[in-house]
């Protein structure tokens, strides 16, 4: 049965939706809604329309034979500026100081509608660019990765810190924890990252970023590349930083135990986004 | 200015499916597309009948000034089956097999879109119920939690078996772990669960039970209530299994650690929610 233009509209949005970054043929559309390709080609030009005005993302449309279209979910400048002054906003709550200077973070990172922004965040500045998966350290980077690795439609790898047994054989690395300057261990499962990967480093926190470079040398014995790191937020670290090129959505200037007060600003994430934020 | 059906639908469409179980106002999207409440009614049934026809879930209308329409996502009968079927199949592949009788998960448990899934399963059988909060114990249930709490669209809450210093001051309950018989500990933040909660469990494996149940008595030591309990995969377990009332979408059967084989069969999912698939 033809299938109607406006229900075809509503279906193929939430298609496209659940699928980004993946090349959907022009074929597919057509066979599922019986209907000419002309008429799905008109259909996929309003939803692009729709989705550039309202800053849901691009549609690409890629030509030829092999061709379809590609959805690829974006953040307009002003979403992503109202967002990360929110959570400027929420982080600043003096309650949030824990005891060593630790900032709790696990309600907003337990919100899905914050999980959804913080991954269109981080998956807006990858776009274009090849990623093959998404990696953390266990356990507050995971629901930041999931949420990126949903947006770049890539699987997810967990590093973990202490040995499960249900991982089977893993690959180890030693790192040296910038905050306390001990070392440590760090392992992942040796089924779960494939060679060649182009990996991408999340995490919710970052002081001295020895973690961050733990996951560097890990990605390096997987004969895997890195291609990026993206935190929620970062620390006003004193001394030497052991990772230079990283995103943070938001920075934790200055915490003050004694008063029990914290100041929370902007992270480098708008400045190093300023030509792909439209 | 006023904006077109075509585009209304589906920014509309886009708008519902990122914010399941939440009552929308209808003079919010009057508002957003400056259009009629009469011409936003008419958008509605038709995104109404398109969600139900394809198996998205039911567009239900709150009559009344407070009213609106709230997006609860569902599973048709057949697509659930079909997700199961393919996953017992990608379950029984031998090599999954893992010292101890273990069945290795984590790269299905980190794919997008089998998450996808496993969440719209479980938050299927939550609807019309009142679920305020999903728990679940770290490391490898948190992706489940997360993907069932973005389709309820409530906040997600991590157990843990080891102390974090960064999650304030936490209760602690202790139980029995089924498979060892061995008392162990489990804690949570206090802050991470507000009294009167009605919390749904979710984990990715169930043995003997014992981690569940640890679960079961930490909320009732945050005054609140256990509104169901749901896994991913369950074992076949001899002896007395502490948990009886829960869903489970796979059952591992036959473990022959010998051959290195293993039978993987559908849960109890598809029995116990045989009136609620349509």
């Amino acid at each position: 049965m033809k299938v109607r233009r406006s229900d075809r509209l509503i279906d193929m949005t939430r298609y496209l939706l659940e699928r980004p970054h993946t090349l959907i043929p022009l074929t597919f559309f057509s066979n599922r809604y019986e209907s000419a390709k002309s008429s799905i080609s008109e259909d996929l030009s309003i939803v692009k329309r729709t989705f550039f005005n309202r800053g849901t993302g691009i549609l690409e449309t890629v030509p030829g034979a092999a061709g379809g279209v590609r959805y690829m979910p974006m953040i307009k400048q002003d979403e992503a500026e109202a967002f990360i002054a929110e959570m400027a906003q929420r982080l600043s709550e003096n309650d949030r100081l824990l005891p060593g200077g630790y900032v709790y973070l696990s309600d907003l990172l337990g919100r899905p509608e914050v999980l959804r922004q913080v991954g269109r965040l981080i998956a807006n500045q990858y776009v274009g660019k090849e990623v093959t998966a998404v990696m953390t350290v266990a356990t507050k980077g995971i629901p930041i990765a999931q949420s990126v690795a949903m947006y770049l439609n890539v699987p997810f790898v967990i590093v973990r810190r202490d040995s499960k047994i249900t991982e089977g054989s893993t690959v180890s690395v030693n790192y040296v924890s910038g905050s306390s300057a001990r070392i440590e261990k760090m392992e992942l499962s040796k089924r779960s990252l494939p060679e060649n990967s182009k990996v991408l480093i999340v995490d919710d926190f970052m002081k001295g970023g020895g973690t961050v470079n733990g996951m560097k040398s890990l990605i390096e014995e997987f004969d895997s590349e890195m291609v990026g790191i993206s935190v929620f937020a970062e620390s006003d670290f004193e001394g030497n930083r052991m990772v230079d090129d990283y995103t943070s959505i938001l920075k934790v200037d200055k915490v003050d135990i004694e008063n029990k007060t914290l100041s929370v600003s902007y992270g480098n994430y708008l400045t190093k986004n300023a030509d792909r934020l439209a």
